[in-house]
């Protein structure tokens, strides 16, 4: 696929991040590798492997959190996927230009290292889509 | 991850198929490569590739289809993610012993040459979970 390189993790929105980990540890045989907070989001995040994917567990750490809101609204589940890009402004820009509304006007950190930038999911059949480009470290 | 080796596919359930290709088209930058009715399940499918993932649309083709239900409970959205195993019956048996319930009690046929048996959403978090094994169409 030319612009969405692969699905870089999926996002899962949880009650208690602690259980949850519990069961997807017994689900995919394998402990979370890392655990992160998102303040901007208002979230702390627990991460599973998946061969080149990841798996996203996200439990609200204030009320006022998109994920509190979410399981209010519909109860636990997938909460967002994420593609891998190469070039986020760029693909931010293409986007645009398609007619697509994005949800932040520039790129913001998101966990695991990555700049991040949500599409609105009425222009995507209900579907949260998030981009993600690996931050480069050394440039920094 | 020793159980799940990636995501095999997302599927998004969609009202109308046709135009949901057209917006992933534009999204993704590449037409879907296949179409497939899975007669089972009520269901038509598009695929597209994004690197070592797939995304599978599902229009309803009847009113009794899991989609159809889905849709009008939940409207479109992401529907299922399926993770790929290398051996479905032994990702079965594994699972159940540990207290997960399986949807179907047999591998069945599902679209795109595979083997697939979904794990009951009240036990993972409310995110419905499919196992995927790819057929070996030789030694059928």
């Amino acid at each position: 696929m030319k612009h969405l390189k692969k699905i870089e993790h999926l996002g899962i929105a949880v009650k208690d991040l602690e259980s949850s980990e519990k069961l997807f540890t017994a689900l995919t045989g394998e402990s979370p590798y890392k655990r992160e907070a998102v303040e901007s989001e208002g979230v702390m995040t627990s991460f599973f492997k998946s061969g080149p994917n990841k798996i996203e567990l996200l439990q609200a750490t204030d009320e006022s959190s998109p994920i509190a809101k979410f399981i209010e609204k519909r109860g636990e589940g997938i909460h967002h996927i994420a593609f891998s890009v190469d070039n986020i402004e760029e693909e931010m820009q293409r986007l645009k230009d398609l007619g697509f509304r994005l949800l932040n006007d520039k790129p913001k950190r998101g966990a695991d290292q990555m700049l991040i930038c949500f599409l609105h999911p009425k222009d995507t059949n209900g579907v949260l889509i998030e981009l993600c480009q690996q931050i480069n470290l050394e440039n920094e």
